[in-house]
């Protein structure tokens, strides 16, 4: 982890060293000594073996700095006080939950102060009159599920990282997961939200109703935003009744495009499963050998689909998609409403990521195509790893369109490494040709702030870059993250 | 209709007389000829007899200027060209429907051009693959739903103006209608949006596939932004199957408020029917002395509600309704599967406001409230209406909490027209007080712009107004519409 020279009293170049309290001598800047005074020394952290910590999320290639210190905020208060300190002195922001992020959002900036949201973590109200619960954003995604859940009612969105990613983290990135084909991503879940503004003032928009529309949708613009816009302090969140116990679907194809076949006749019928993904035979090989779940390894694809339609209800949807995965040529197509059993199957599709890891470091890729050009896509993946000489991994939501081809490398062979990147950046390009776009739930940060430019064009960044002028003039909050500041 | 006095040559101050090039005599404004040899003479519109026509639209109450020239374009170049020239002569630009809208959004302002999309109506595309379609903003509502249903495809959002007002007035004002209760609204169907912004410039936003996070959620800011950040000229929906046969409710009530506790029981239950409508005794006697249709004129309050959860289990749905109707105490339930029955009683829903019409002028209010407090809000509509001496007819989409009580008055009794003016604020801090918002999905406009101040406070109207600077620096969008520019 690189570490800045010593240059105090500089804001731009104040480094975790200089500000260190323990580093008796060095003069601490005033915005560290405000920050302390307003929050308490237990909220502000810069002892920089402890910061380090905080310095970047699961984008491991992506590049991180090292905070100038560590917030801990308790309140809205204390993120206020935060903003308002920071925003008198110019220090920038980053603002950060868990650190499960797969794009660099989260990363530290040298000489800023990394806000963690991590210690905002109560579930403050779950209405069932409403259907609605009111969170903070440190909340772990999983533990708001099951909070509900006791309540009989559900909150879809779920992130392969649900069991330690938090709400805010899922907000800033408008988080999806295996829910989407059905349930859709978070956005579609917030009716309001309190945030916390580049200079400290605190809005509060959006509403406990289901619908409203007084006013500019400011909840999804922030929503999504990557913490460049404000800094989310709570959040009103639409509930569904709880799902139906599931009836699951495995089958396996001789070919990846097969299943692009099957997602498109599937859609083309009318049939919307609540779950519907895809692993290709690199990923059932990797997970078989991680899970011993005796896989067919000699399956090219395999398609995993869910109905919580309920009942026969369920047990029709999935039968109308075997026939269609027998249409498209399968090799083998089960149908079952045993929940262990379907629990299995969601579990080697949860593990496909951990299992490639098992093969190298991994670069994971998240494209969305058009669903009609899934079948294509998969082809062109397959292309891209013959042509670079490399593993990829290929699973995905395959009924959204979103893929995450997954790039195993050894980064201790440069060369390797060197055709790793230039596999990854393929992938983006392959997705872009098809009308798709360079990430479909893991957010651009700063691994793909270049790539965003490509995809949105000068009008659209240009009106980007206004945004971020309106509501941070100073360009505090989280900077160098999704776009260049122009 | 108020005329200014003529004025010529300040762009401020043109007038549709100052610029009628039949007005022999009156200087022509340069923008009005380049606006003329841009996009010929057939689409630039400076007759005040006929300009007059496009002064309003439905909020008969909300203020309205007339028109400077009303431009008809046809494409997004003669949406560009317009906006380019009003931007360099600083002329302000109103864009507009088919004036379906209940809020006085798209009313003229004095001295702007009035920008009419309905010439813009084509159905670019239907993709059944994608389940998506793009439209350009002058098809009409109905005209989408019926050719996407050619495809087995289903466009939800159905305000109650569906057979006439225009997909680009549906995405100005994010327009609900009876389907929000299961399916949302415009917003929750925009994958991507072009939009002409203040300058002139094209923006493509969005995109075709289901998930994507690449950059801030502009089409959801444009969404509902009343035509006040860009001009919407091509629209890309996502679309759902067809729904299944409905199965139809009705039930009757002693009291409005029993109502509101089905909708309680059913929310907390976890019922999701496809539509959950609500009429009070004065809506009902008035729908029935327009249709004859046999209702029960006893009543004081009805529910209709559908399920299109298909066969079995859309019975089994208005079953589980049917039991919370009998517990809240209901005079009379009936359960049909039978679609022309269905049909009646839904023509009997739509049929409320022009029903409510022939009882005097309509002051339509548009409260949404959280669902947990609709009783509460009917009986204190009834309550206003008591206080006041008037009749208040409440319609409303009660499975959202969206509720339109109607004022009806007679508008040449000053002393009757001014306690409607004060029952139509009575009802929105009503619902203000409730939790709820000051519009569910009519806008503000010019009509409640000083209430949307206190609804969203000072730093929220401080935000909507930096983003307004953002993209339209000079003010020249709508103009005075949902907020001042302050």
């Amino acid at each position: 982890m690189p570490r800045p020279p010593r240059a105090p009293r500089t804001v731009a170049d104040v480094t975790a060293t200089t500000v260190t309290p323990t580093s008796a001598g060095a003069a601490t800047p005033a915005w560290l000594d405000e920050l302390t005074a307003a929050l308490g020394r237990d909220s502000v952290l810069t002892d920089p073996d402890v910061t380090a910590a905080y310095a970047r999320d699961q984008a491991m290639l992506a590049p991180a700095g090292l905070p100038a210190a560590v917030v801990l905020p308790r309140t809205t208060a204390d993120v206020s006080a935060t903003m308002r300190i920071a925003h008198a002195h110019g220090v920038p922001v980053v603002p950060r939950g868990a650190g499960s992020g797969l794009a660099g959002a989260a990363n530290a900036v040298d000489g800023a102060i990394t806000l963690v949201m991590t210690r905002m973590d109560t579930v403050l109200e779950v209405s069932t009159a409403d259907r609605l619960a009111v969170v903070q954003p440190g909340v772990v995604n999983k533990a708001l599920r099951d909070e509900v859940a006791q309540h009989g009612l559900f909150y879809p969105p779920d992130p392969s990282s649900y069991d330690w990613c938090t709400i805010g983290g899922n907000l800033a990135n408008n988080s999806g997961g295996l829910c989407c084909v059905k349930y859709g991503v978070t956005t579609d879940y917030v009716l309001g939200l309190e945030v916390v503004l580049a200079d400290g003032r605190v809005l509060r928009t959006g509403r406990r109703t289901v619908k409203g529309v007084a006013g500019y949708d400011l909840p999804k613009l922030f929503v999504g935003s990557e913490g460049t816009l404000g800094v989310i302090t709570e959040a009103t969140l639409s509930l569904r009744p709880a799902p139906q116990k599931p009836v699951t679907l495995v089958a396996t194809f001789s070919s990846t495009a097969q299943t692009g076949q099957v997602v498109e006749a599937a859609v083309s019928c009318g049939v919307v499963p609540s779950l519907f993904e895809v692993m290709d035979r690199t990923c059932i090989r990797a997970v078989d050998d991680l899970l011993k779940a005796d896989l067919d390894r000699d399956a090219h694809a395999l398609l995993v689909a869910q109905s919580d339609a309920g009942g026969e209800a369920a047990v029709a949807e999935m039968e109308v998609l075997a026939q269609l995965c027998r249409d498209a040529g399968c090799e083998l197509v089960h149908v079952t409403d045993d929940a262990a059993e379907g629990d299995l199957l969601l579990a080697a599709r949860r593990m496909a990521l951990p299992a490639l890891e098992q093969l190298g470091t991994t670069l994971i890729d998240d494209v969305a195509v058009p669903r009609s050009r899934i079948a294509a896509f998969l082809d062109g993946c397959d292309a891209v790893a013959g042509e670079r000489g490399l593993v990829i991994g290929v699973v995905g939501h395959a009924g959204d369109g979103n893929m995450h081809p997954t790039i195993c490398f050894d980064p201790a062979d440069t060369e390797q490494a060197e055709r790793a990147h230039r596999a990854f950046d393929d992938i983006l390009e392959l997705g872009l040709s098809m009308g798709g776009t360079i990430t479909g739930e893991h957010g651009v940060g700063n691994l793909k702030s270049e790539w965003l430019e490509r995809e949105i064009g000068p009008v659209s960044l240009d009106v980007h870059r206004s945004i971020k002028r309106a509501l941070d003039p100073a360009g505090l909050l989280n900077p160098g993250k999704m776009f260049s500041a122009g």
